[in-house]
């Protein structure tokens, strides 16, 4: 056995034991070391780097580390076999990328806007927000020596009377506090319940004296970043909001390389641990402390989330969603609670999963597709969510077809080496002078904030923009010269969109080749899967009446540009429409409504899967998108 | 703070630390380290005896500890105080009487002949020995690309069409291992089940290639020993048998001053923990290790004990039982499964509890009336169940009335110098020449085995036997002279049934004039209990038909002597039938059979309960009733 020392940037150090021949990555992965490794450790993306600080590591070196780099003791942890006692760095990975968990300012009107919206248009359609919680007092006549009848059959007694229903449950954890509030509250209390038509349960008992607000927790899990709201379940109030990267990013980029990993001995726990212990929880309790509001007083979750994330959530095995006949363990589920898989809010708490209707077609998209609205109007309309996956559904009141493509994580700011999120300090917009090559841009935040980062829709427009003046070509590659254009070593070109000096971080933001040859293979995923589905349905990009564009690629995202880069279909501008989060906001009705909830199940049910990989042209279209606009420039007149 | 070294006589030690002041008692209990105190700390028992080794206390000397003793360090712990660092013995208290768990030999046809004998009489009377667990044997289709149906959908439809029922539940622990199931088994299952008119709830699955027996649990928690047994749901078939001291037993003797101790901070959980933790759960290992059964494959538990008892194993207030209007919290509850409360079987395994039908009479007496079958004939009987405390239940097919007394552990061994349970080197029969004094004795156990004590049915035949030789006179005390005949240095006698040489232990076995005063008043408290109450019906105890004797007295109880000494009333020896642990037998019907259980709930609540506190007779009556065999000697002619 070698002793392995893995020291972090702050100080801190964490130490553990391995075999020869060990494989560094691993190594650190069982002992809960984060180093980012979006490929899973193939060697493939070159971001799990540490540097050798003592000792001896066995090292396959990749073209991902310069001989300078190697000189200085920097290795790709997954290439790293052990061979000695060692000790390594391990760089702080806290990037903008991976941005640490954040509650949102709940004063911004347009953090609400998204919830506002999803309700005024589902209350429209007849779906009324009331779910089966409820708050109720009950005043009982305390014991006598002469009437002596125990607690739980008091309350029993009295919510029958009250509620005219046979059936009353009352879980252990009421029973465990009854005596105690029942005599606190001289026997009048508020009891928190769930009533169906049969029967009755009682979540919580309180004294009638205390403010009880219902709380329900509406949460997103993206392969990327999860997103939740706390929220009042009489009134739809959010109480809180917050957003963090998902904690299972350290396994893998994408779900493939995450179910391999879940997978491996234990690999089902550390990736169930990844995402509700380091990051749900996390998140519920900044929730619960900003909004001064309980934990244990949260009743109800409702889940929405990709067909793996959800597996993955559960802790359940995933591996036959990869392999062929790819089935799911379930596309609906009923009898989740929290205390199964350790949610720190009421142990009671329903879990609520958006249906999922395949592998590759999960919970958030029929969510999503909830909150879009498509299934209830005549015209054909498209829902497109730009995830790490990309997915879409095409239909109208009278059917639904989906399918999904592999987009990657670029519309997050993922694969992008100055890419982050839609927060504070990311460039959401931009504008490049056709003469000077000098940008213009608008960087999410308060006036004055300095740019960190590019964010999904600040992409677009620097890619738009770079190729409207002539600085690239339609393959991508850089083709002007100037104080802002770079080459690397191999010859890659780049464009410096501010210097380190004008930025918020301590290097430059830059856009390079590699960066635009990600996303242009991103764009053409999502656009090549739009063509091939219409095609399967004998329809053409004309017929389409409105487009929801969903995802967490930023509001500030431009549609035209997105057009004249071929992202989307040329269609008039006037019929995109961005609706944000629609996993998050549909999560969100569902946990509010009832009837939305059922409505979610109806729409999974009665929606068709395709998948894209079966069909025969879809390659072709892939490759054909894979350019500025298109190697087919006619599909975009507009842009000419 | 001072360190406190608590020394055992197997070498090891516990450490911890406690202000000056600290009671040595109360720091013993908080750090875990059992010293017997069955008054709970109040001085009057002396039972909490340690040895100072190092350091000092403060202690207050006691009538319990000779002044040589005190010379030699013993000390009451719990008339300690803390005044500097110290070290003392903790003599090990693993009496016969507290004795270790034990795990029956199934092959003593006496062990099952209770569980027999009560699966009989219920069935005679109509009750089905039918429970609502099932195994069910269900084969799918394996999935293919042209059917992708998710498992749990899958097994949903398949369990759908087997039992042609609408709602299946699949808790989160079968929706875990599902997946991994069915591709091992080649979505061939057997499924645990149980059914109910309208929903079924899948407790779990297996390759149907596997041998599956549903286990169930049924244990009585005593205030002295606990009791259980492991059965095959689907046979009624006993897997194993166990007994062992309840772990409270350190935090007093009897139910009150258990309850005390549940309101200090904390008390609750240790009390909990007590019962579940150090007492249930090794019972459970053991027996699934004896039965080489799985823990996970128990899905039902029923508890039958007295309202302290099951209160304090759910961890719930049981203060508002000991107060005035005396309420319990619940009389049925049906809402507690294993995982609440950390028992170590099944996780959704449902915990039945016989239901309780005041403060002082609990499911052991609702559980023992159903296996009394009292409830089934239209002849008066009495239902007596000698147990810590002592219950009686007296009716017949169209009225029941119940009461309790205090009786004290002394029929299980308790207070008892030389007393324990029935268990091998027990004395459970005894005669004493009249001339010469010498006893012969039975004892429990295998030919061969020596004396270690006295259990109940022992210390019966003792005192009758040594009243009737004219040793002991109405009040138990010592009035003939002889070499087995002692007296301490207050006068007070005693006989000494096996010298130490003789014996199985390493001191005499005795009986003193105290333990004798104890018994008289336990079965004083018998006696008067059974007066006052028929005496309230007007009733006479010759109208009583037959007496059904249960508790943990022995099966060798001889009546005979029992009514000699006044225990019970003066009726034809022919109507008095020893039935045993009567809690554990009705436990295990109402585990075993849903219409046993849904009668005891009938049985509970038609019984009526009576105060006898509130009698104004009962205090004389107890006061005759504490002499051999009482004052009014009229009432036992046949002792004459």
């Amino acid at each position: 056995m070698f002793k392995v020392t893995f020291a972090f940037e702050d100080g801190s150090v964490v130490e553990t034991y391995a075999n020869e021949g060990d494989n560094l990555l691993e190594i650190a992965r069982e002992a809960n070391v984060a180093i980012d490794a979006p490929c899973s450790g193939n060697g493939a993306c070159g971001k799990c780097r540490v540097q050798l600080k003592c000792g001896e590591l066995n090292t396959k070196k990749t073209l991902h580390i310069s001989d300078e780099e190697f000189q200085n003791g920097w290795r790709l942890a997954c290439m790293s076999k052990i061979t000695a006692d060692v000790e390594v760095l391990v760089p702080d990975i806290a990037s903008a990328y991976k941005s640490r968990m954040k509650v949102a300012d709940l004063s911004s009107k347009e953090e609400l806007a998204i919830f506002e919206n999803a309700k005024r248009e589902v209350e429209l359609a007849g779906i009324e927000l009331k779910n089966s919680l409820d708050i109720v007092e009950v005043k009982m006549e305390p014991p006598t020596l002469d009437d002596t009848m125990p607690d739980v059959e008091r309350l029993t007694r009295a919510l029958r009377k009250f509620m005219n229903l046979k059936r009353v449950r009352i879980p252990y954890a009421v029973l465990r506090k009854l005596p105690d509030v029942l005599r606190e509250s001289n026997f009048t209390v508020k009891c928190v319940l769930r009533t169906t038509p049969d029967d009755m349960f009682v979540y919580d008992v309180f004294d009638s004296r205390e403010e009880v607000v219902i709380g329900g927790l509406a949460v997103d899990i993206g392969t990327t970043t999860v997103s939740a709201v706390l929220i009042n379940m009489e009134t739809g109030e959010i109480l809180a909001k917050s957003s963090a990267g998902n904690g299972q990013i350290r396994f893998g980029a994408d779900v493939i390389n995450r179910i391999i990993e879940a997978e491996k001995p234990g690999g089902r726990e550390r990736l169930q641990d990844a995402v509700i212990k380091e990051t749900i929880n996390p998140m519920i309790h900044e929730m619960c402390r900003s909004a001064h509001f309980p934990e244990k007083q949260i009743y109800r979750m409702c889940v929405a989330s990709n067909t793996t994330m959800n597996h993955l959530f559960a802790g359940i095995n995933a591996d036959p969603l990869r392999m062929e006949p790819y089935i799911p363990a379930f596309f609906k589920t009923n009898s989740m609670f929290a205390s199964d898989i350790g949610i720190d809010i009421n142990q009671d708490a329903h879990i609520i999963i958006a249906p999922n209707i395949g592998s590759y077609v999960g919970g958030d998209i029929t969510a999503g597709t909830l909150v879009s609205m498509i299934w209830n109007r005549p015209e054909f309309s498209l829902f497109i969510d730009l995830g790490t996956n990309g997915e879409l559904v095409f239909g109208n009141s009278d059917f639904m077809m989906s399918c999904a493509c592999s987009a990657g994580p670029a519309f997050e700011g993922g694969d992008i080496s100055c890419g982050m999120r839609a927060t504070d300090g990311a460039i959401e917009a931009c504008t490049i002078d056709k003469e000077t090559m000098e940008p213009s841009y608008k960087i999410v935040g308060e006036p004055g904030t300095k740019p960190v980062g590019l964010c999904g829709s600040g992409i677009i427009d620097v890619i738009s923009e770079l190729f409207s003046a002539g600085i690239i070509n339609p393959k991508g590659k850089f083709i002007r010269e100037g104080r802002r254009i770079r080459h690397d070593k191999y010859g890659m070109g780049g464009y410096v969109i501010a210097f380190e000096e004008e930025a918020g971080s301590s290097k430059d933001v830059e856009i390079t080749e590699v960066d635009i040859d990600n996303f242009i293979r991103a764009k053409g995923a999502i656009f090549s899967a739009i063509r091939t589905m219409l095609s399967s349905l004998d329809f053409d990009v004309s017929m389409i009446d409105d487009v929801y564009v969903a995802g967490g690629i930023g509001s500030g995202i431009n549609m035209r540009n997105a057009v004249r880069i071929g992202m989307f279909p040329d269609i008039p501008l006037e019929k995109f429409h961005y609706i944000g989060n629609s996993s998050l906001s549909g999560a969100y009705l569902m946990l509010l409504s009832t009837p939305a909830e059922k409505k979610t199940y109806e729409l999974a049910a009665n929606m068709t899967y395709m998948e894209l990989s079966t069909v025969p042209t879809y390659m072709d279209e892939f490759v054909g998108a894979c350019f500025i606009p298109h190697t087919d420039s006619s599909l975009f007149p507009s842009a000419e």
